[in-house]
């Protein structure tokens, strides 16, 4: 899986991205793409696993590197998933993942980012952020909940605070889950069919598919506007489950590597702590 | 597997526990016990995972159920390996863990159970502690930080505490992980020799070995003193990486069934909602 074509660049067009394509992964062989894209994912786990060790041990010995992984898309985009079987497969102990809802009226208090801020990984650790302050210019865009003035404002302060979490060790990694429009009609629908996938619809769901092209015009501006080359976004077609956790994973996985953690160096003498170990 | 030799009755006795046995895991077959049980943890993480989500979507129903639990032990006693190998096996959207730590200087201005209470599940959801208010006991009475009457005011306070807990529905599950002197001794060790393991280990762990006798009196006190019948306490002999996993996914199926979690009934016509999705 190579993640470099999912990276935003001049002139991009989120209506030019088929949300059930799969690029970076080279078909090959006879096996279908499913069933190896499955399995690589698998056969990745250790390594991001491994990776996710390090940072963490590495923070033990003072470096202050993390990840934030920001994943937004539209209801039944597959975030759910992400974050079970992506983020689930790293040691929960070095992860923290943050489910953004509608803000609560001591949040609504502060400025947008002030909630977003207290989340922010610490060092060693993994953030993930499900939905995210991207919130604010996309509903906040497509209800109006902003003004003009104000959203201006919002992707200015959104590209500073960025800028700033990078420059502390903060590797931000943001993905946007692109499903199209009938396939979300498909698992809105499948909600509905089964008993026990109901209390995951919500009648609301319906009434922002109705303002679908709204949302796909605020995240063409969101992306533009907010696609930094220190923090740049990525679109992943989401219409294939088992290629966006494997496009995501391999994002996680670069980040990792990019940051290259390594194991600290004790700090206590090793021979001394082997005799004193001995002498209980 | 069979936790219910794992709670403790009336007389109980610390001591009297094999660090190395396995209770309640009934060897059969020519296969060994390991293989066996660790075939068996694979086995019923589905279930669990089933429980854990009928759990979180009973909640958006209204359900107030929750779980707590609560891992105690030694250093190496495993704590670490429970949260990677058996809470990592759950959606992390619905575990929230908290590693606690020496307090901090805010923590110490407030009571001592301060930080636990900010820290209890909300409905839904399950929460881990990965040592808890159980050190106020424990390293408070074995390093004199409290006087024999605060020690006495909190057992009082913690069963109190926790009987709050269960009556505003999170099941309270206590767990020590029983490692032995030896098998520490060996664990230790095996952080010292490796490079990749040198991180783990803390010169203050041995100074804390020293007090063993000192940690496993003041461990029988605090399980005798707290060891409530709607609480009780699990001593999990944990020799045996295998089995304390094992034990601990069992104690935690065993609360998810006593909750018994019900998909939500939809609080919204569903024939409706199908018409409205059809017509965008």
């Amino acid at each position: 899986m190579d993640s470099t074509t999912l990276t935003i660049g001049p002139g991009f067009r989120l209506s030019d991205v088929d949300p059930g394509s799969t690029p970076g992964f080279t078909s090959r062989g006879s096996r279908s793409p499913k069933k190896r894209g499955k399995t690589e994912l698998t056969a990745r786990v250790e390594r991001l696993a491994e990776l996710q060790e390090r940072l963490f041990a590495s923070s033990t010995g003072g470096a202050r590197d993390s990840v934030l992984l920001i994943v937004q898309g539209m209801d039944t985009a597959g975030k759910g998933g992400i974050m079970r079987h992506v983020v689930g497969a790293v040691d929960p102990q070095g992860v923290t993942i943050t489910a953004f809802k509608k803000p609560t009226d001591e949040e609504l208090e502060h400025d947008f980012l002030w909630r977003v801020e207290r989340r922010v990984p610490t060092p060693g650790l993994i953030g993930v952020f499900d939905r995210s302050h991207y919130e604010d210019v996309l509903i906040g865009r497509v209800r109006s909940l902003a003004g003009e003035d104000e959203l201006e404002r919002r992707y200015g302060a959104i590209v500073e605070f960025e800028r700033g979490l990078v420059e502390r060790g903060v590797r931000v990694v943001k993905v946007m889950l692109h499903v199209g429009r009938s396939e979300q009609k498909e698992r809105l629908g499948e909600r509905l069919e089964r008993a026990d996938k109901h209390w995951k619809y919500n009648p609301g769901d319906v009434d922002e598919r109705l303002l679908w092209d709204d949302y796909q015009a605020a995240y063409q501006v969101a992306i533009e506007r907010t696609s930094i080359p220190e923090a740049p976004w990525h679109v992943v077609p989401a219409d294939k489950k088992w290629f966006a956790r494997l496009a995501v994973q391999q994002l996680l996985i670069d980040a990792l590597e990019s940051i290259s953690p390594q194991w600290p160096t004790a700090d206590f003498g090793v021979e001394r702590e082997k005799q004193r170990l001995a002498a209980t």
